[in-house]
């Protein structure tokens, strides 16, 4: 490990590996994988007694990159930077970080866009059905390939959450330590709601083909614009967008005597977001995604006692939520704390007031960095 | 008046009117309608001195039936039968209450979908854009033609809501009361933010056909339905999806082993709802309704001062807003309240404990209805 302060600046340019897995992968759907591979990145060295590796796992839309930057000239870090690097919470001083694109991903993992090799053509609509224990039983997979026996800590925000909780629960010798931001152990009405009108703005814009527009070469873009959009709005608090926006017009009026319309900043901003996911994303795996998210249910076969559930955990937890995260607020966090706690492991819990909604996860909150950080500081400990 | 309790069960059932203006409307951008239709109905008798008549002003997806039944057959009662009739807050034995379909509507006003008379086309998406303040002088003109100088009360919820605010500041001496029900001083952005989704549904959807739908004889159905689906969950609170549907299955199962995907019973509920609506609500409608919310400010004209605005009023004011509505919060509605505080105006203020969200103001929620009801008794006291 390298403890100089010149290092403690930035991670800088970081090159995406990847593995191949020929052993078949057996799903909860009931078919199996015959082949895939996992891209991922890593940062920070692996210590001699391997014991410093970490595992982020990621959310609805993100993939392998979470810090640092792919050139020199890369202007747009790593989605989650504001928390992984040299003297940030999850210290790349201190820690070897994982970060993979999960399977069924489009960034470079397995998925629908990748070729079956049954047929020679891209999977589209008929790549398996995921559940989150599926990314869990595969990381667990690049685990064994990286020579992991044990994560000193497996984290992740929202869906990458809950992949963190089935890992407590199906490999409970190989975490020590379960980090939970922002998640559930299982979606409200609402967010299964809010997840459907997603998937139904993607399967009704005539361009998704039934799945098999990339065979069309077609780009279901408004379909997958308009998913990002209720996406966007409902990460984000009624007071961040307030502060950010307001009624400010971005053009036209709202004086009287006018036949042009006005355009709120809010209106322009929505449509640039949605149109940049939809460059960006494949829409079979926004579908496979937020199915996954809406299939979750952490303690469904423990008799749905979380109580029950987290008695298999071995791990130490920490569950973190934002005050005015309304799609997965602290109440739902609450949840986890009191099963823990039920359960008789050991659990630390901050609500941190912030106002930037479920996005807050992703953002350099200092009250969050503090305790996120003093959090691995512990983790680091010797164990 | 008849207070014949025999008379106190229903309203039964009612038939619409429907009055013709030929002298043209100058809207608020500057276009001029030269001639229009409203659509209305009527429930209860106007009295001798003509003084207790109540206007009902409805929102986004209402129409002129509020109350009571199109035929003896009509299974579905108007839009707020709930709250208007014999022995309800707005009893029909006491007021002569008039609802109407606003002007731009799709139930008989003339609307997008009415004919141009101008090119013997429907208008479609060549309708003038109008705000709330053109639909108060058309419903000012509305009660010259019915020979009402001055409302008991103007009420509405939410929309509804703003039009008997504006109503309050453009004709302060035609009524003696403004019922504001869950409404707002105008829309925050992520209000606007929900809206901008549903437009970009429905002008995302091919069938759209730039607002020319109804010459090419088609219809923006699943437009329609996902813009509905957006409003459906946003006017419904977390808590109220969760003890309506909880996570309970319509169809398939969460069982590992089966690729057959699992549908909640609130994925087909809301595909339901989005489905019906767009059999009956008129795109181009639809988009203009959600423009004229964006763009009402009360206060925008008064230096942004909502208290000078207030100060131009004469009536009194009850505002009401429910617990769980997020859409427009009691927050939204404390703010009405302080400004009339402030501009020394009569104003009685309830938040109404109730899980319905936004719907609330629909829903017979007996402290609403009790409330309600005080105040309306007020309403018909000698003034």
């Amino acid at each position: 490990m390298n403890n100089n302060p010149v290092n403690t600046s930035r991670i800088g340019v970081v090159t995406p590996s990847r593995a191949r897995f020929s052993e078949p992968l057996l799903l909860a759907c009931g078919r199996t994988l015959s082949e895939y591979e996992l891209v991922y990145e890593t940062y920070g060295e692996l210590n001699a007694d391997r014991s410093n590796a970490v595992l982020i796992c990621h959310a609805l839309s993100g993939n392998h990159h979470a810090a640092g930057y792919h050139s020199a000239e890369d202007r747009k870090p790593g989605w989650w930077d504001e928390c992984v690097g040299p003297g940030k919470p999850i210290d790349t001083n201190h820690f070897h970080v994982v970060c993979l694109n999960n399977l069924g991903g489009c960034h470079g993992s397995t998925g629908p866009a990748s070729v079956n090799p049954e047929t020679g053509q891209s999977w589209g609509p008929d790549f398996p059905s995921l559940r989150v224990r599926d990314w869990v039983h595969s990381q667990a997979r690049l685990a064994d390939h990286l020579g992991i026996d044990c994560w000193a800590a497996v984290i992740g925000g929202s869906l990458g959450g809950m992949q963190a909780m089935r890992w407590a629960l199906l490999y409970p010798q190989r975490l020590r330590h379960c980090v939970v931001i922002a998640s559930a152990l299982k979606l409200s009405a609402q967010n299964i709601a809010f997840n459907e009108i997603a998937r139904q703005a993607i399967q009704s814009d005539p361009d998704f083909a039934g799945g098999h527009y990339l065979s069309k070469g077609l780009v279901p873009a408004q379909g997958l614009a308009l998913a990002r959009m209720v996406g966007h709005i409902t990460y984000l608090s009624d007071d961040a967008m307030a502060s950010k926006f307001g009624r400010d017009l971005r053009s036209g009026t709202l004086e009287p005597g006018t036949e042009l319309g006005a355009e709120f900043q809010v209106q322009s901003y929505l449509r640039h977001q949605g149109s940049r996911f939809s460059n960006n994303f494949d829409a079979n795996t926004y579908i496979l995604m937020t199915q996954a998210l809406d299939y979750f249910d952490l303690a469904r076969e423990y008799g749905n006692d979380p109580v029950a559930a987290f008695r298999e955990a071995r791990c130490s937890f920490l569950v973190l939520s934002f005050s005015t995260d309304w799609r997965f607020s602290p109440g739902r966090s609450r949840e986890i704390v009191n099963a823990l706690i039920a359960a008789d492991r050991s659990v630390t819990y901050a609500e941190i007031a912030a106002d930037g909604g479920h996005d807050a996860f992703l953002m350099p909150i200092r009250r969050y960095l503090d305790v996120f950080s003093a959090y691995m500081q512990r983790v680091r400990e010797p164990h």
